[in-house]
């Protein structure tokens, strides 16, 4: 007799319908229960303020000028960064050239890349950052996401963060990057592609669902999609944190370990630039929820690259209301994809199969969702350090 | 004015034509005429045969068994290592269930995982084997994938190698692995999609060509390229070597810095099973020169995850010779996927932008070819060893 197939135990694949791309699970590698982390907790306290860092407020750069002392957050050209180029450069750009054959596709790029301190303390990371600070924050993307949005020749504004050495970060100064594009990059076009595909044949999806419609009043994929998880039994569900307006989860696709994905999940939101003021709260509390759990996850500063999809360009101030636009079609959402596998030391290593066939992963979605439902929303360095100091008060 | 475009100065973008994804060149941030590496060789030096390697001949399991004393290669199914287990499982499967939802696509697989030494000797890698001794592995290749395609269930037949610690392989006896599968892996079916889809399309390519003819006397959109790459003057293009049948080269849309595509040129040639014996020995001397240029790059045992892509499972023996059927669309081609980036500590992190957006590259990968056609052909550790000592003699 053939078993009943059951994805918590038997290899399978799962679809990414964001990206058209599968991932290939092997459960049974790592069926063992979560014993949870014995390790002890990090305890490499950094500075307040450190007079090397190139980030830190009214230190000296290479260049000879000085940093403003910032008391909030602090945004720039990536010219900051010492020794360093951006990857992109302002328009005009030179003219394009025919190809030589059509497998010899080039394309002339141009745009800016510009770089958003979180905070003037050197050692707090989104983590240990008060919900007013990080609304702060949310309040820059915006700015940033319209200003840079607006500019000639721009297609794409791709918001991300990356933290910790093992991403290639060395500055452990909170920061994130801005890089304003004259395309759209591959994977969010695909991703918007797919949403829009999804729009498009309502054959995909099931009918009737109550989940928040797109533009025209066609389906989303994503609002169709966090309907269902929302549905789901909790310890059967891939769900780790969810407030009024935002969920946190490890999708169901997920090819990192510890995969989370952000979303609003109570009406259809384009963009950033679209959020209430309550909504951008309710986003706050939600990231610093998951950045809490993640450190709390191995007791360590968590590793990840953080980025958002949404809306190409933001809608004009008068366009904000007028959700029946094409580009609409887009529902905001952040990607975190932190290396990290079983403890502070051991990361995930894409390779091999992974670069050949396909992305592959050991224990199951629902796995990590449980594991990181179970730890605190406390950070351990503030239960450590003592009931009287938090970190929160840093605002 | 505007300046013309100029690929080796200029931001730009660069399509893949195999997997229909770009990668972004930023060639301005590393713009430096190449110094060459003035780091000493490394001299690590491994023993012959390590009592504790699970791979090396006559040694003791932990499962209590003893290794059988190969003179060649020796080719096994995964569970010759220890604590570990194969990805997926052999068939049966147990059965699909029906998806609760289309955004919950869910797919049971089944297949299995081979290891193939490739070397009773602990301390050779490819870079350091004869041309008999890759020949060896060439057919035993050829073996596998004859073995493991004509099992029922099967549709993909994965070879590939993970040479490094970089590349999360702990143990350095040399060693691949091949996995047989009952779907075709993501990338692999990309390719073959993008393959279809050039050779249904007049339009997507140049008339007159004097490339060689896929099936059915069809363009063929890797014999079209290499066609052109061999027609683009030695200084200015992207090949490393080329022999009587194979070419290396750094192919126009590598995302890795020192990225490798191999692959033959006379004929269209599908599959491993399609080599003659002739074309066997020009693969076996183009692998080993490839991997003795990337060990020569930096002084050092370079890491890379290698695969092969082909014809997703072998001809029967009598249709070897019929060209003209579909699955013959594949021309075979390996990837080589090497971390490195300016030494031999100094690795690209694939994080923050390249995550969300899509990959990114500093130098071109018109320097990438030049860096690696200065390389010498000789090993460096057998010219520091001693002219008498040779390792090729270690057939
Ligand atoms: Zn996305
Ligand atoms: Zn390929």
């Amino acid at each position: 007799m053939i078993e009943p197939f059951d994805p918590a135990s038997h290899p399978h694949r799962r679809f990414n319908p964001l990206t058209g791309e599968y991932v290939l699970v092997s459960p049974h590698r790592n069926n063992r229960p979560w014993q949870g982390q014995i390790e002890p907790p990090q305890q490499i306290t950094l500075p307040h303020h450190d007079p090397k860092c190139y980030l830190c407020p009214g230190n000296e750069r290479a260049s000879g000028q000085n940093n403003d002392t910032y008391e909030h957050t602090m945004y720039e050209h990536t010219k900051i960064f010492p020794n360093d180029y951006a990857s992109v450069l302002p328009p005009p750009g030179p003219a394009a050239r025919a190809t030589p054959h059509p497998l010899f596709v080039c394309e002339p790029v141009v745009g800016t890349c510009d770089v958003l301190i979180f905070h003037p303390r050197h050692d707090l990371t989104l983590a240990r950052l008060s919900l007013t600070a990080i609304t702060r924050i949310v309040d820059e993307w915006v700015g940033v996401y319209r200003r840079r949005g607006s500019q000639q020749s721009i297609k794409y504004i791709q918001i991300f963060e990356n933290k910790g050495a093992m991403m290639g970060c060395s500055n452990p100064h909170p920061h994130g990057q801005i890089w304003a594009l004259s395309h759209i990059p591959t994977i969010a076009a695909t991703e918007l592609t797919s949403l829009a595909r999804y729009a498009a044949n309502p054959g995909n999806h099931m009918e009737p669902s109550e989940s928040p419609r797109g533009p025209f009043g066609r389906p989303c994929l994503l609002c169709d999609y966090i309907h269902f998880e929302l549905g789901v039994a909790e310890d059967q569900g891939r769900i780790i944190v969810h407030n009024e307006h935002f969920v946190a989860l490890v999708p169901w696709w997920a090819v990192w370990p510890f995969e989370i994905l952000v979303l609003p999940y109570h009406r259809h939101i384009p963009s950033l630039a679209h959020l209430t003021h309550e909504e951008k709260l309710s986003l706050a509390d939600v990231l610093s929820k998951v950045t809490k759990r993640y450190d709390n996850l191995f007791s360590c500063s968590f590793a990840y690259s953080m980025g958002v999809h949404q809306r190409p360009l933001p809608p004009s101030e008068e366009d904000i209301q007028n959700i029946d636009d094409e580009d609409n079609i887009a529902h905001l959402h952040f990607h975190f994809f932190p290396p990290l596998l079983r403890s502070a030391s051991i990361r995930k290593f894409l390779v091999g199969f992974e670069l050949m066939g396909e992305a592959q992963r050991d224990f199951t979605p629902e796995l990590a969702a449980q594991r990181l439902r179970a730890c605190s929303d406390v950070h351990y360095l503030d239960l450590v350090e003592g009931e009287g100091e938090d970190a929160n008060l840093s605002d």
